[in-house]
């Protein structure tokens, strides 16, 4: 038996940033697989419906939820068995998706992955692939994987703001909200920061008073916010913009350049 | 008068690499400005042609060229009048395309600028129409511009290869062939490598022989080339391929990343 797996950057949520070649795998694909989601997050699942419903010509497709695994106690940050736990965990969320695969794909059938953005940056779909290959190998369905790139939140948030990530020959540096503050330095170059869940560039304004900041919230959303300027003067409209996009829509995404003044 | 300007991402040449909002944005261009190209790059602007070919859908839109102002022998790297003289380069061919624009476009019309992958990394396009942008204003042209995001070489990179550009939750460094042994340390995360005429990355292989590379030329193009492996297996192959394809094509383009082993 063999299986396509085809995992798709489908942007960032709008339509028009769809490729080509994206509109072209949605309608190859058979059976979408998602995972299950949070309350927080049923927009989200609800969007994507909404793109494929936007660009698929035909209704022989479907959706097929395949639930998380409840995370134990260790797969909690800083327990002790913290690495096995999340080994397990993963392990557990490919067998679950290797179940579905196998219960609702038949032989030559083609499953999507449809990840918002760009499959590369900051996104475990192509990890789950990889290891749901593994297991289906052993049980003798072969997969051949492609990979349909998409338009990331980080271009977006530069094309919005009309500005390269680097300056001249120099170089840029993605990172997350969680190790900005340590990891900070201007030869870094421009710094873009994603999975900030608060903001971290608030502790560098001491430090680097000039730094300039590039912020964009839900991106090629109908409340796409923009905000640019000197750190120190435009954090505070930031967070409320933030807190007003929060308030309005129930949850906020929110990515952000940093460059040296 | 007021002009529309259009910075269209045109991903790798491949057509299906467009986004629905490129393929709108280039049949809405009157005029298309291209810099003059040197022989080496006859190629690429043929390449650009094709594809406005095979996606515009009428024929009232046109290619202007505006040769680049020559470069002189301060404009150099490392004489002692580089910055002023690139300054004033810049500045011309700024003024350059301001007067073709005057010249070729009438009120209300729209210019496009095609780059290839995305606009956002390691492209000079946003700097040059921010620049005639200034110069219209003066004499009385309002310039209205929009960035359409596209695909970049890196994102592409990541794809063929069916992998992440990041490590979870580790970040990832862009940079050029010039800065990348002088900067590199494991610390940095995964590092994709532009601009990289002779693979710098060889000054690594002593100092780090288990780095992981991920390399690929010509992406997206029909003598597209992969190669992935440790870097001390691999860097022959990789040498060979690249010789191999600038042989046959006349011009190769590559880009990489460097994953600590
Ligand atoms: C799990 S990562 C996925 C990134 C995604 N693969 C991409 O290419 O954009 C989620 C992070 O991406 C950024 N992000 C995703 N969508 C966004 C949007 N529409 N607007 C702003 N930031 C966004 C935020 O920093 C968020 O914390
Ligand atoms: C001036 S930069 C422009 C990058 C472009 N804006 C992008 O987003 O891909 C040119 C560099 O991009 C990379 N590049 C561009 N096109 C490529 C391709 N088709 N295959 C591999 N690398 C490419 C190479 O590293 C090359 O030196």
């Amino acid at each position: 038996m063999t299986v396509r797996v085809l995992v798709v950057g489908i942007g960032s949520g709008d339509p028009a940033h769809l490729t080509g070649e994206a509109v072209a795998a949605l309608n190859a694909v058979d059976v979408f697989l998602v995972a299950d989601k949070r309350e927080a997050t049923r927009d989200l699942v609800t969007l994507r419906a909404e793109l494929c419903a936007a660009v698929v010509t035909h209704d022989r497709y479907r959706f097929v939820e395949v639930p998380d695994p409840e995370r134990g106690p260790d797969a909690q940050r800083g327990s002790a068995g913290y690495a096995a736990a999340v080994r397990d965990w993963h392990a557990e969320r490919a067998r679950r998706h290797a179940d579905a695969i196998r219960a609702e794909v038949g032989d030559d059938g083609t499953v999507g992955f449809l990840v918002w953005g760009d499959p590369s940056l900051y996104d475990s779909t192509l990890r789950v692939v990889e290891t749901i290959t593994e297991q289906l190998a052993a049980s003798g369905v072969e997969v051949e994987v492609t990979v349909v790139p998409g338009i990331s939140s980080v271009t977006l948030l530069a094309a919005r703001h009309r500005t390269a990530l680097n300056r001249v020959g120099q170089p840029v540096h993605l990172t997350t909200g969680r190790r900005l503050v340590e990891e900070y330095d201007p030869a870094l170059g421009d710094v873009v920061v994603m999975l900030d869940g608060d903001l971290a560039c608030a502790g560098l304004v001491e430090a680097h008073p000039d730094l300039q900041i590039f912020w964009g919230a839900q991106l090629g959303l109908p409340d796409e916010a923009l905000v640019a300027g000197r750190l120190a003067d435009v954090l505070p409209a930031i967070r409320d913009r933030r807190a007003a996009v929060r308030a309005a829509r129930g949850w906020v995404m929110d990515t952000y350049l940093l460059r040296p003044g």
